[in-house]
């Protein structure tokens, strides 16, 4: 696999599957001398755990986070951070009879031929309770841009087909975590979960659409030409699951604008440079601007649905139908906001390190 | 800057600027025993330069491939491959008015802010001129790719908003490369080469997108879960400059779909496990499934046009208007599709070396 | 710190302080298929384990490795294998008084100034307890290499100025785990035994010299110009606290020969080409030969002494004297023995898989 | 091979053969603003260059650098350095005779096995000559380094069992460059100089013994517990052809030391904590404490001597003898100091990024 590892300088590496005994993370790179508990990352788990809400699966877990080393009388020592999450609600029971067939949009027919075996307990690695460790560390990513004036918003800004109202800053601060959805828009959001509840109802799932809004973040800040700040949000949010797409700025859009439209004009901001628009979403050439940092992603609906599906017997070698019986949650989005905002924040840490914006040793 | 190398096995390093002495990469292992020699590079660098049709940029450039090491006896020796295209026809003139105002939609401002100097003619380091060491690196890529039984086709599929109907294998690889603008669809081609010209008349430009597709990857190619094939791709493409998003299979159409529809039904294909449609795009957990690749990019309008628009006198500190007069293309998504596919081609070599799929030291 | 991962597709990455929670050690890279459980790490923890025979420190740890992923069924999953070690005998009392006055020989000032803050308990993240995590991941590695009909074999050649005589393979393998200095030479064993015990009793230590032997290595291994299977066994080697000098083959006695004598003539052996002497250590050009492959590493005296030391307080900036009190060993190459067969262990299973000679993804 | 890039954040790509076009090296991650022109690179290069004196090879090699980009109007821009060096005065027609019959000591079997070919002109990649690109980077590094006050000395001490006296830094700086076998000491230099006369005289040759200190490095440099300082100077070290041990501070030494003799005792310098012996070369748990730095290297006698020598017909896989005819140095240490600089400069400049010592974007 060795591909558990992300980041240069502020390097995360995560482990453990759905139904094993425990998920977790090592932080490495963390600088010494920052305040740290277990709230810290307690916080981000809360947002990401699972029967926050009736829209998301009942699989009922704590998610408490234990620190296992690299914090010393409440900070940072600058020695890697170890957490560990342990897996409490546990139920292999309904995946048992999946075991040789594997579920459509999921990743089990790949595993199997990848490995030749496969922890077929709850979607073992490639469940979405791997994304535990990577919101753990980017709580403390997450904390380091804080201090250095950079928030990272994440918000859902369609699902199901339903599109939210373009939503500005103080909005998507103030609105966000009101709903279920985590959606700027309060309107929007009532119907999004009752198009989820319908969805549900059907034994079906929506997808939806992300949006990352990065404010604060220095102009300067990407590595070109392979590290560009860009192609580096790309690599670390397609690397969620369910995530098929991955825009900055505009995005797609932009194959439907002329020079003349796309380019932002640039002026004078507080006796510095900046954009009038920022269709660029905050990067060019790969480096930051000094604009907001803008990233979206599409999120395919679930793949475990209840609707009988068509797969095949890997014993038997024939075509069958199954159905799904787990429990599951009916649409992605709300939940993989604080995922994609690890993610981000996870980027922006360590390309800023790599830039000389942060410390690497101590915060001292 | 540190981030002119890409890929862990396979690995490429460019460096060179637009009006420098010469532009090139160094790849690096590359197995002993394939048969190279500077033809197989010429022909995709050939691809890629300026001045091939009327609706590029006239800048004249053979970019006569030279390769410099890792080669003996028209084989590789395992040992890395330097090679080197000199810049010929450098015209640094339209450029000396520009040193002081930042181009909008190009990396000037940014280059300026993050390393206090720039190389300010043909755009620097940041010039499409830049990729030339990957399309000459990828070209070896393809070639092992071909020996694998794999293709990688790039195309135009819309163009100025005139969209392309959708093209089979056979139809993208037959009429591609018969027009201008790499479309598969010759009505929809001509209709792009009109919007082009219309365009440049208006001293405008206009984005596009580009699909790339892979044939023939064999199933389990992909390291979750951060280095997923589909992250990998989004790196590589993304740090192409002017590409604004990146898609997977359906992209970002999954947002509306449902999970029953989005899910791709799994059956038997001669003997093996595969899948009815192919929503995913090749790729499932991040692991490959057999299935074709595909990848989506969005590419923006050239930023420089010839219409007068807004900046910054960066002497000065304040606002001023600019027009920019050198050689540009109108657009860039034909030139980019062999510059994509070379991404494409890297991603895949490097991953299915990592995977164990090709092998490292010799091709025996 | 951002040091904490080492190698490329077999992969580790370790955490955890002396006398923190817990140590352990993240494998990623590890093929799926391997049957692996805790007693295959104990094996290799118990022969690193404090307290084992009386010229260890008498720290009581049971060192018991429970491991919380990547493994099913008995077997690996190609997920990373994460390894937990909880610290158990933890008694920070002696290390209070020395908070403020660093230990000579020690990193306690270099953590100190490099962090700006340090936990001063037991040597922190410096302890020799880091290395349960390279144990334990050495030891998939050793199973992975057993596997392929590799051992990795150290022994004590020297220590307290005591000489071991020359041994074969076979003394090697039979005697070395039989005496508490694990040289193979038993005469020497007794001797370096009265000699620990005589400088413990004078409130000092010794140091010594380990050999490791590598049998089985297939030609071919290491990756020219700077991966060199010798520059990543220095690398590996070297990273191992106390260890101030490494050496390959012949080692630094090559700097007396003349060339006719260092060179290992080539010849015929069972119809491969082989080497009559091994000077080389089995390696040339950075690349494996096909003989068997040596390191050697000197080890200093353990720094611990309860001698009294000069240093300084650094709250008063002043000069003054301390005495050590806590548990220790008198001497470290006995212990170092397992941890240095890890650590080329890991970088032989790593080179391997990068050179194309272990699988990466499973062992099918 | 995927081995020939060196460093994280100061990162070098080098390529090239013996008698192939042209030899060199891409340096990524040099700051923007740094003072660069050729002469910077020849000054190194100049040193490290044949036929410099009568005990090196008699080959006529200019060495010229040019530099091909990232340096704009004289100062470096923050892109990649790209440095070539075109080989000259190749004389292939001695090796034609040796292309089946591997040298011994020489890499010539191992790639031959690892590659299935090889470049048998000059050893190819594995000859002397691929050190060209780490002398031309190791210019840059060291030029980084002197603007922060750091000073990076090797110098022979000891050759062909000719000893020179202990040399203090000023003897270093001064003597060192004045004699063909670069010793800081004159009277052994003589010595030595007629014992390489007499060795080459009878067909052999001799090894030796190089130091390199470095001298203002500052306390914090290094970043446990795989890269630690010292772990990364040995796997630069040990990199270089010929290198057969690596040795920190006192070295191989500390194995007969007592613990109250190694360690070194801290004291108060200038109102800062130092040390009162250097036993440990300035690094203690990886990380350097502000004491000179010292590193030695044992180098080989150079495989290539004129005395018949055993090895085998690869074609008819048969004992055969040769006679090596080339042109040779019959000494390698004189002419590795600057290679042995180069790799100390290397490393420290990329710890010293890493650890947020230096800047990485622009020197500003």
């Amino acid at each position: 696999m060795s591909g558990n590892t992300f980041g240069t300088l502020f390097r995360i590496t995560t482990w453990g599957e759905s139904h094993g005994a425990a998920v977790g993370v090592v932080v490495d790179g963390c600088p010494a001398g920052l305040l740290l508990d277990e709230s810290d990352i307690q916080e981000e788990l809360d947002r990401r755990r699972p029967g926050q809400s009736d829209i998301t699966t009942p699989r009922k877990e704590e998610d408490k986070a234990e620190i296992l080393s690299g914090v010393f009388s409440g900070k940072t020592t600058g020695a890697p951070v170890s957490i560990l999450v342990r897996n409490k609600d546990v139920d292999s029971s309904k995946y048992e009879a999946l075991r040789n067939t594997p579920r459509p949009g999921h990743a089990d027919l790949t595993y199997e031929l990848k490995y030749g075996l496969r922890d077929w307990r709850g979607g073992g690695r490639s469940s979405a309770r791997e994304t535990i460790g990577r919101v753990a560390a980017g709580a403390i990513a997450k904390k380091i841009l804080r201090m250095n004036g950079i928030e990272v918003l994440g918000h859902v800004v369609e699902l199901g087909g339903i599109s939210a109202k373009e939503a500005n800053v103080e909005q998507i601060r103030t609105n966000t975590e009101k709903n279920p959805v985590r959606c700027a828009d309060p309107d929007a959001a009532l119907q999004m979960v009752a198009m989820i509840q319908a969805a549900r109802s059907e034994g079906d799932s929506v997808g939806g659409i992300v949006d990352i809004l990065c404010v604060g973040v220095p102009a300067g800040v990407g590595e070109p030409v392979f590290d560009k700040l860009s192609a580096q949000l790309a690599h670390g949010l397609m690397s969620i699951g369910a995530v098929k797409s991955v825009e900055i700025g505009i995005g797609a859009k932009c194959s439907l604008m002329k020079g003349s439209q796309m380019n932002d004009p640039i002026t004078i901001h507080d006796g510095k440079p900046g954009t009038l628009t920022n269709n660029a979403g905050g990067i060019l050439g790969g480096i930051s601007n000094g604009e907001p940092i803008l990233c979206r992603i599409a999120v395919k609906p679930t793949p475990s649905i209840s609707k009988e599906q068509s797969t095949v017997d890997l014993v038997a070698m024939k075509d069958t139908r199954i159905k799904i019986t787990g429990r599951h949650d009916p649409t992605i989005p709300p939940r993989i906001v604080p995922v994609a905002e690890a993610m981000v924040a996870l980027v922006l840490v360590d390309m800023m390190m790599r830039g000389g914006f942060l410390k690497t040793s101590s915060l001292g």
